[in-house]
């Protein structure tokens, strides 16, 4: 496994990093939000009500679990978002060349 | 208090029951389908989606508890929907007189 663990982030890295995460987040949320107005949109049956509400639910439980801003987590974080496309490699420029690596990597598992 | 719990319903009055139970479900449904599309459509700031969910999940626990088809709390539960005016007392005409008298009251408490 790779070692990331301990990783030290200096402060230019702290910024960048928040940087990426919070563009990543901002991304994702106001896709979600298209998604569930085109949903809203639609409803015509009654259940389907509640299905937009379990739709949600599941959506922010993923979300909350993915955005975890501890340094111990991040690079799994960073992997993941650029996997899924809310995040570009290029906007982690900036980070030191070990752990843009390790990123890249992880992304491509 | 007043005495419900053991009150016997006919065939018929099932049936009309069953139907006013029904409408009643249907407009607060589709009252809050409508309410929802409209805050959907509204959101711009990403915490909105969250207070979007926060509300159809308190929404849905309270319709989910309301909406009680036990013979036995049937009386409070047209009381309810009577007093909010998800129902019309007359949409239970064809209960016998002592029922509609008691969810009449009840109504108005």
């Amino acid at each position: 496994m790779i070692q990331v663990i301990e990783i030290e982030w200096s402060q230019t890295e702290k910024q960048i990093a928040r940087q990426a995460f919070d563009k990543a987040y901002d991304r994702e949320i106001r896709a979600l939000i298209k998604e569930v107005q085109q949903q809203a949109s639609q409803i015509t049956e009654l259940e389907n009500l509640w299905l937009l509400h379990d739709f949600l639910s599941a959506r922010r439980h993923e979300i909350d679990g993915k955005y975890d801003y501890r340094y111990s987590s991040l690079i799994f974080v960073f992997a993941l978002l650029i996997k899924e496309g809310w995040l570009h490699k290029d906007e982690l420029e900036g980070l030191n060349p070990d752990k843009r690596a390790k990123v890249a990597a992880l992304s491509r598992m």
